[in-house]
């Protein structure tokens, strides 16, 4: 492969100018092609990437030459203390990390490539790249048949006697991640209260966190929150907004009962309150399909929220927020101060794949997919951690919520599983409060699930010491 | 073009849709390739545009029909009143506007198509479309190239003595609207003071607000800031922090002179304090090149952000962010916060567009482009305007910043304008407190300069009203 060509030269490159004088001109590129058996476009990128390293300086028609390197004074930063005062503790999750190849990674959020329409994917931005997208700008909600698109999937599931949301309640946001952060501000404000689950999703409380808003935890299980405790944490406090995951809940893969999605749309109809829905894993389904409440609201009580990130592409950051009235107005004036607008390219791409006929064909496959991994995670999990209890087999989603047999040290834990080769995300990260028992998350759309029973049995292990 | 066949089925199956009973079978593709005379991509492509406005639902292997268009209610959301609160009033920019093809838009920040690389992007794009970028997620500080050239551009410029940044001084973020927002509440926090210069780029002012820092005006002219008033201001208020643009500021084009920035540094470094510099205008020198000052610093005190979107491409939103010590930790944490990550597709663009060999030519066209520009919008307003005052012919940038010659109403001014076929953005939303004077900002870098000289004309003649 050219990748790995370029790597070579620009590591046997590195190497020769680790010895060589400041401002020392290399070998030509006819020389470099001779004695790395590489193409001359080959090597020229390779002294792009130097350049670009600031390692070497081209002078057009001249040559390449070795950059002085300056030596580093060591410096402290410390006058910085008192300009930046205390640290207001962020949350950063482990979720993120990203990590070699030789390990089994449980704990991310993200979908393995080999489960994304990668084929769709390139296809769309090779069109894109042809077309207007890739150098104008588009209006500030989003481009215009995006938005019908998001629109058009919500209303799709709306029953008769409500109104379906239209085009123009739609705010198309650069990741859902910038979508929280914004909702909260817009519709909840620093100091005020918004009601969360918990667990729930660490992005949401990182996001709460950042948008200064007082959290406000409700217990939530495999049947979805006990409405009366929601119901008591609006009175109590006087929050007029929820943030909940209705389907396929992260972590606890919890779907909402009918029962329970009608008593929290009267309460928060009650209280003259917002229910901030994140429908992240509407792609997702497996044994279920993800139904969302927003759907039976048409008062604008519910403002809902659709990522394409995770199941069209990591680089295709893109999201939807339906919401009406004066709340759509105060979220699209939120996203233009935090953003100005989502690049249009991103949007072309996010809409060229879920319309293409392929796109449904893949979330198909993807669904048999993601069952087999879920039941050979489960497996794992039941033979080899027999103590270990999972309160629901999630009709869809990404995870697997894992109550461990007894209190466990969960740092320790995940760095011997680590030490094993095996990464998993302590459950801690998703209480918004303190955690009420030993939790991991197991992620089973990961790459490699032929080790995932060699993997539990690490973590198993690692728990009997 | 392929693109106006689908327009033309689109809108031609449209009426038809109209008078079409819910639920009718659309004829099928092979009859609308004979009616349309189009292929049956084409075909299939304006069915999928339908199915995406929720006009139509297509059933695989059966065929394309009407959905049933339910009546909207109208609905009165005045309980999100209560549940809202007051308006945080957000100040919103006409500069962002987008307008119609048949006026002269003088009003817009973004250069006009044919001034970007337009080659390069498309070519970025499909390279990029088929390496891992389109489906990986980077780390969340940035693809470590891509950091490594923003150090490397910004290190080229430091003096001997000056230790230039490290690619891990770098964070990449999603345009550099987010990182004013980011960095204001990293640096600052909501209900501390901020040094502005008056005028300043209104998108810093809207940050600000979003941010909830207290915004502490400092006059800025020809020559920058007031030095004088700058250090009061820091000592009155015991701000931490300035936001300023030395190079070819927006709106003035200010360049400031060495003494001036000589001046501001030991300000800041007095009191302990950040300056976070603004370089937008790098790439847009004319007959001079933007140096920025925080190539002089080592010691933390300039924070520095150079964006790429004006000058690569409105859909390739990448902005680098060079700050040191615990001030950068402050900042990654803070991005994490409100975004995750930055598409690694925009990045990898991004950098393939400036590493490659046709940018440096396509900067060099550009300079040429900008000054006949220049000197066509400045030339017209002497012409035309002889009462109007230039205080600045601008080194660098894409504006002129004009001063009228007598008060006036510049809403009133605006819309007139426009209804002879000219957009202008009036100046006052560039000031963080009340104006100083009537201005108008002008974009000489818009489409259609050939209309210039008309263009003013039709300005004065709607101030001689």
């Amino acid at each position: 492969m050219s990748d790995d060509s370029n790597s070579r030269i620009v590591a046997g490159l590195r190497e020769w100018i680790a010895t060589a004088q400041p401002g020392a001109r290399l070998p030509s590129t006819r020389t470099l092609v001779a004695r790395y058996g590489a193409s001359p476009v080959t090597v020229q990128k390779a002294l792009r990437t130097l350049t670009s390293q600031g390692v070497v300086e081209s002078r057009p028609g001249v040559g390449t030459f070795v950059r002085a390197v300056r030596v580093a004074r060591p410096h402290d930063y410390g006058w910085q203390t008192a300009a930046l005062g205390p640290r207001k503790q962020l949350p950063l999750s482990s979720a993120l990390r990203t990590t070699a190849n030789d390990v089994l990674a449980l704990h991310s959020g993200y979908p393995a490539p080999e489960l994304l329409p990668e084929r769709l994917v390139r296809a769309a931005f090779t069109r894109a790249a042809r077309s207007e997208a890739a150098t104008s700008r588009p209006p500030a909600a989003g481009v215009p048949e995006l938005q019908a698109w998001f629109a058009a999937e919500l209303g799709g599931a709306a029953p008769a006697e409500v109104t379906p949301p239209a085009p123009s309640d739609v705010v198309v946001f650069p990741g859902s991640q910038s979508a929280l952060g914004t909702a909260f501000r817009a519709l909840v404000g620093a100091g005020e209260p918004l009601v969360l689950e918990s667990p729930t999703y660490w992005g949401a409380i990182l996001a709460a966190a950042q948008a200064g808003v007082e959290v406000v935890p409700v217990p939530s299980g495999a049947a979805g929150p006990d409405p009366d405790e929601l119901a008591r944490a609006f009175e109590r406090t006087g929050a007029r907004a929820c943030y909940a995951q209705p389907n396929f809940a992260n972590p606890t893969g919890a779907r909402w009962p009918a029962a329970v999605g009608d008593r929290v749309l009267d309460i928060v109809r009650e209280h003259g309150a917002f229910l901030i829905e994140d429908d992240w894993a509407h792609d997702f389904g497996i044994t279920a399909d993800a139904v969302p409440l927003a759907a039976r609201d048409d008062g604008g009580h519910v403002v809902y929220l659709r990522s394409l990130t995770k199941s069209v592409s990591p680089a295709v950051r893109i999201a939807g927020v339906v919401a009406r009235g004066p709340a759509r107005e105060r979220i699209l004036a939120g996203t233009q101060a935090e953003s100005l607008y989502v690049s249009g390219m991103l949007q072309a791409v996010a809409l060229d794949v879920v319309t293409q006929p392929g796109w449904r064909t893949h979330l198909r496959g993807l669904r048999h997919q993601l069952a087999a991994r879920r039941d050979l995670l489960a497996g794992a999990v039941r033979t080899h951690l027999p103590g270990a209890h999972l309160d629901v087999l999630p009709a869809g989603g990404l995870h697997l919520w894992l109550r461990l047999p007894a209190p466990a040290d969960l740092p320790r834990l995940a760095r011997d599983c680590e030490a094993a080769g095996v990464v998993v995300a302590p459950g801690d990260e998703w209480f918004p409060a303190e955690p009420t028992g030993p939790y991991l998350r197991l992620n089973y759309s990961g790459p490699n699930p032929g080790a995932f029973p060699d993997g539990v049995r690490k973590i198993a292990e690692a728990l009997a010491r």
